[in-house]
């Protein structure tokens, strides 16, 4: 796995039941991954040559982040590596407008976009859109990063000073924002895991919801199928993430897309039968999937990240965490403690019949505790 | 964490989500948790130098088997290391003559013993117990080596010839073996999963039943109580897994103790809350002790562990093993196949209302095609 954040982490920590030896191309030691995979290569995502030095001796390769540009990946290719996902499908989650115009072109609904490189081009777009309009860095942005709600022209100006490629997308005043899960190997078999909701804040995931609450069974099912054919029409291999706009009117318009293990999936490591780092695994190698089934059918399963507060000093939080709650389920990244910057993430498996509300208030107590040493900071 | 086989390996992967630094002292870099951890230290457990630099800059020591010697713990205490489970305590597992006379002085219920030294003792111990009489040696025993079950003073004369100190013990015809799991921390806490049973074949454990099924809630009380006050009175930090007889008449007498994770509880990492390579971590580390509960409840969990079979590849059959069931929990040791040689285990969580018979004929064929290549192996 080319990457070592807390993603390669995780999926390390899956490798290890499988019995599936797993290197890791870090660019330091101390990344989250390298901090516990036995087998670490330090090198340069950017290099070629430092790919082609980790990915010797690997069966496949895969990624947890989408930034090794596409010559590297060529080059990989051509050196008679396997990529998983391939090159073809990297490309749309490296650049926004490809997917955009991708998947217009396959008559997925998305909010309207039009690639811009002036003020005159978003005040023309605005005109027809109204409004807010959102700004975004067409390659290279995560978590809100590379994401500008701009109220005004004025507003657009400032961002389009910054001298990036953007794209122009409709301000969707969605209901709430949903996700699928779906994971794709190469003999064309697909497995989709219920439909989530997921709570941003600030333009980071915050929470998760396993599974949507009242979501209807249709739009599942038809969220779950469109997830489906995107991963078979992109010809995804390994996972796919579709993060959704659930409309005011009912409808669902595609927001993102991410070709790895995806936050909105971490609930899984205890909510599924199969964690999404394993059936990434899975998937990437060919191996047939694993149940996407609930752990706990007819209860909710809730995730919530946790993000770095002022104290750099998070270990003597777990004694009350865990004493608070000795079903929480603790994950730390090993991430120096930053402020805002996502740091590990509870999860809280709740029973059949157990209320949702109470569910999210021993989440949500869980990480605020560990984030500030207070159960109603957040 | 000293010894780097299965039980390192699968805490390692417990330390990952809990974001603590795990080192363990392997004497190999092949060995089962060398080749996963990031941090492994190569050198002999019964060296003291080699556990003293081990030992440098870990806050708490702790073990995956019990073979490492007193004078050397002794020395890693003298040198202001922390020992857990403490020497005193682990005595008690390396020395079965000595574990005999506590518990039998703490009024445990335990098969009649004695050490024998000669034919004449043994001949003299059966005069009251009868034939046959089980020999044990009094340490260095696993996996049923070790255990010698005479039918007559001949057999008996057979095993005195290898020299072993020996310790000889009625034989008990139980109706099923129990076990027991208990963590408790040193501010002396405790905690008990469920009572499970184990079946053995040839002297090891093939298959465990989460909880042991048929088994009143009366004697399960009894049974986690017993652990609990064990756990307790020999000062125990960590795990302690406490192997039972049930007998034709009801009672339970204590067969084995261990202090560390344990086959037995292999169930938990997808069965109960919190898996028992997480709980040794949280108890020896005086953290919280997380919930014990069954993560199905009313339902049965299964482990079944795959021995090896004659074909050295086992991977080219994890194809069939996951496509036949996409609910089998696959972990692989890493392990070299040797013909009976623990190197894997399979669970299965069943839901509420599933059939044991079924849950338990799904977890041994997915063991037995991965032992032999068929269902029908075992």
């Amino acid at each position: 796995m080319v990457g070592a954040g807390q993603l390669a982490r995780m999926t390390a920590a899956a490798a290890v039941g499988l019995g599936i030896r797993f290197r890791v191309l870090a660019a330091s030691p101390d990344e989250s991954a390298a901090q516990v995979c036995a087998d670490t290569i330090l090198g340069d995502y950017r290099s070629t040559d430092d790919l082609l030095a980790f990915a010797a001796g690997c069966d496949v390769v895969t990624f947890d982040h989408e930034h090794v540009p596409q010559p590297q990946l060529a080059a990989l290719e051509q050196a008679g590596h396997v990529i998983r996902p391939g090159p073809a499908a990297l490309r749309l989650t490296q650049d926004k407008l490809v997917m955009r115009e991708r998947l217009t072109g396959l008559g997925v609904p998305c909010p309207r976009f039009e690639p811009v490189s002036s003020l005159a081009d978003v005040v023309a777009f605005a005109e027809r859109t109204g409004w807010p309009v959102v700004l975004k860095a067409v390659s290279g942005g995560y978590d809100g990063r590379g994401v500008w709600l701009c109220q005004s022209p004025a507003e657009a100006g400032v961002v389009l000073s910054h001298g990036l490629r953007l794209l122009a997308e409709e301000y969707v005043p969605f209901e709430r924002e949903l996700a699928v899960l779906i994971a794709r190997s190469p003999s064309g078999h697909g497995a989709a895991y219920p439909v989530v909701q997921s709570v941003q804040r600030d333009g980071i995931c915050v929470e998760v919801l396993a599974p949507a609450p009242q979501l209807s069974e249709v739009m599942a099912l038809d969220a779950q199928q469109l997830g489906l054919e995107l991963a078979r029409d992109l010809d995804v291999t390994g996972l796919l993430a579709v993060e959704l706009f659930q409309t005011r009117s009912g409808g669902l318009l595609v927001n993102e897309l991410a070709m790895r293990p995806h936050n909105s999936g971490h609930w899984t490591i205890e909510g599924a039968g199969t964690s999404q780092f394993e059936q990434h695994l899975r998937a990437v190698l060919d191996l047939p999937l694993g149940s996407c089934a609930l752990s706990s059918p007819g209860g909710f399963t809730v995730m919530a990240n946790v993000l770095g507060g002022t104290d750099p000093d998070i270990y003597d939080r777990y004694i009350h965490v865990m004493a608070a709650d000795p079903a929480v389920k603790v994950h730390f990244y090993g991430k120096e403690v930053r402020l805002g910057r996502k740091i590990g993430h509870v999860t809280i498996v709740g029973e059949p019949g157990d209320d949702l509300a109470a569910v999210r208030d021993r989440a949500r107590r869980a990480a605020s505790y560990l984030r500030w040493g207070t159960e109603d900071g957040d």
